[in-house]
């Protein structure tokens, strides 16, 4: 369903939606024991939930696709990834809290290792401690280009974003340095389209400055380049569905994330108590809660299946003081599954839980993988889960006469 | 999901997928006994696969569609079968392994019978047998055409196919000489698009010239032309998935349209046996392979329940065979439903088993319409299946950082 038809079903009423994303949430049976990571925890309060809940997967992206958690996060806001696509560079930026603006042109850098002869042999230039990469940022800072404003940001390791500012001419339809490959020099950019002509030769005059700065700072002498975009026009949230939204989430790119469909961002503390605590003291101001939980995915993407069986038992331990602000629809679900065992994100559909008085509660009597398999929502697209939650809100009209 | 996106998420891995399709997999209950085909045959070895495999429904082309074997394959080598569609000219020249080229037109042709009027009393010509058949098809290759090759090739009964070949003139937009109907003369072909006049008029030539050497062979004193068209520019499927893909079939119709994707055709022998040999001699070789079971749909087509049951358990017999060289990604399916009860194809949703290391298992035991209906696959568009089956693979990336 397109946005502009949801647009013209949202309709004002006072009851309160809590969205609450598990990062990672999905797992996969331990060989071991033949139980998920969902399946080994005592999830009392989940549990509790998924049996008054309408219960289901979240299959996001599409069959067969690991989402990142940029496409992943936007499908559960209500956006087909597959048509709102966002560039990596951008994505850098949010996950920084860079303040990126409506032209800014961003990229996600690379420090890496070129021999004598200009050819990379480490794309990450052994991965430096992200204290040299701090140094190594202020060296590039020094940078000139003609009629823009640059800004140069250490992110991790071997990592930076580098955004271009000011220039009307600017444009994100660039090529990219970095040949995926060691053994060969870095590409020039060159422009994807005739706008991009003047911001391709930007680029390229930076990725020159920045190999004369850098000949001396062996293992990190040279810089790659990728993922250059521009903010994209993404229809904004609150208008679309007729939410006063907030975003309550500990980690930048999140924030980052909620900020670019037009949610206000709440400022939080850092532990997922913390964020439940800030949902209690803005509860009268906003319609729509998105609440973002972390640990689930860190676990996963360390391999940590223990670790994850942790973070959700601690997710679990919060879900009353949840509960008890009595929100109107509650959905319980995550932005990609994060399996120990494949230590990342991957392409499992994701358990999705529903609850609201005119949420038919199903036979499903555990958060699970498996039980939500037979849940009453069956498996949905991601994008489809906020039209079901305005409409179990009440905040929807009828479609035709 | 587009395939040029399947392109740029696909990344090389040393992993091996088995496609089996088993032709007219899907049954339906015996109204006897009330169990369908997969339901009253013993299948020890598919039962289980089923009790270790994610399971499902595959629904070919749309709810309530029946597809034809070629849309059904199509589906399942991941091209939406609504999306790509060849004409049944085509489908019927590689259904006789006609080596088929790039421009050439080709059409479904059939002997029919007129009365003194010309107008059509029988449209089969009474089924006249495949030997008559062919000695009318040695008639009308004496009929030359202004500036193109004719091919004209007997297929089975009253069944032939029109091939013109090597004009730069050459197109398959042309309207059909059969009215469907009786009592009517056969209509003249007419161009649908301006390029395609010069076709049109060759091809009314030839019915012309047909008609005079037909005139003492009655029943089959005529011919009628449908489904004019020229193979289709399909995107590769070794280079859409980055596969080395082969296709194993002992059927004329199978390996023509698994090369119409690009794959390899490998030289096999006649019997399903004689094809898993294959498949395990060149198992080094390839990465992909498409491996098809001929006899479910025969039997189902012949409206022979105990065939059909017979047929599943010849190839339960020679699933030990497969597993044996323990593919990385197993699936067993099928092209469409053809129960018995129906003596033909069906739009039943077909079950499907997807078995591999992170394929979770789920509740199903048993390889069966119903008990699939429970899997934990869901209802997947056939076009769907290979983007899971790449998935599973490790063959991937992520989509969105």
């Amino acid at each position: 369903m397109d946005l502009d038809l949801i647009r013209t079903l949202a309709v004002p009423a006072t009851t309160k939606i809590v969205l609450l994303s598990a990062d990672g949430l999905g797992g996969f049976p331990h060989p071991d024991t033949g139980r998920s990571e969902l399946e080994t925890a005592r999830l009392p309060h989940l549990d509790g939930l998924a049996r008054r809940a309408a219960c289901g997967l979240i299959r996001h992206v599409a069959p067969g696709v690991t989402p990142g958690s940029g496409p992943g996060h936007l499908g559960l806001f209500g956006y087909d990834p597959l048509r709102y696509q966002v560039g990596r560079g951008v994505l850098e930026a949010l996950g920084i809290d860079f303040d990126l603006r409506a032209g800014d042109v961003a990229a996600r850098g690379n420090f890496c290792t070129v021999d004598a002869g200009g050819r990379i042999s480490d794309r990450r230039a052994g991965r430096i401690p992200t204290s040299r990469c701090v140094e190594l940022v202020e060296r590039l800072r020094r940078i000139r280009l003609p009629g823009v404003e640059v800004f140069v940001e250490p992110v991790k390791e071997h990592r930076f974003v580098l955004v271009l500012r000011g220039a009307a001419d600017l444009s994100g339809r660039l090529s990219e340095t970095d040949p995926q490959a060691t053994g060969q020099p870095p590409l020039p950019v060159h422009a994807l389209a005739p706008e991009a002509e003047a911001t391709a030769a930007r680029v390229n005059q930076f990725v020159r400055e920045a190999a004369g700065l850098l000949a001396d700072a062996a293992p990190a002498n040279m810089v790659l380049l990728r993922g250059f975009d521009q903010l994209p026009a993404l229809p904004r949230f609150p208008e679309t569905f007729a939410l006063r939204a907030a975003a309550i989430a500990a980690y930048p790119m999140y924030r980052g994330l909620a900020r670019l469909v037009g949610m206000d961002v709440l400022k939080t503390g850092g532990t997922f108590t913390e964020e439940v605590q800030t949902l209690a003291a803005h509860w009268d101001a906003y319609d729509f809660f998105f609440l973002h939980y972390k640990d689930t995915d860190k676990a996963g993407e360390d391999g940590d299946f223990p670790g994850k069986v942790a973070a959700l038992e601690r997710l679990d331990a919060e879900i009353p003081g949840i509960e008890a602000l009595r929100p109107d629809v509650l959905a319980v679900t995550g932005d990609h599954a994060s399996p120990a065992v494949l230590k990342g994100h991957s392409w499992h559909p994701v358990p999705v839980l529903l609850l609201g008085r005119y949420a038919a509660a199903d036979a499903v009597e555990r958060f699970s993988e498996r039980a939500c398999t037979a849940g009453g929502l069956g498996t949905l697209a991601s994008h489809h889960l906020m039209p079901l939650l305005m409409a179990n809100a009440l905040r929807f009209t009828k479609f035709g006469a």
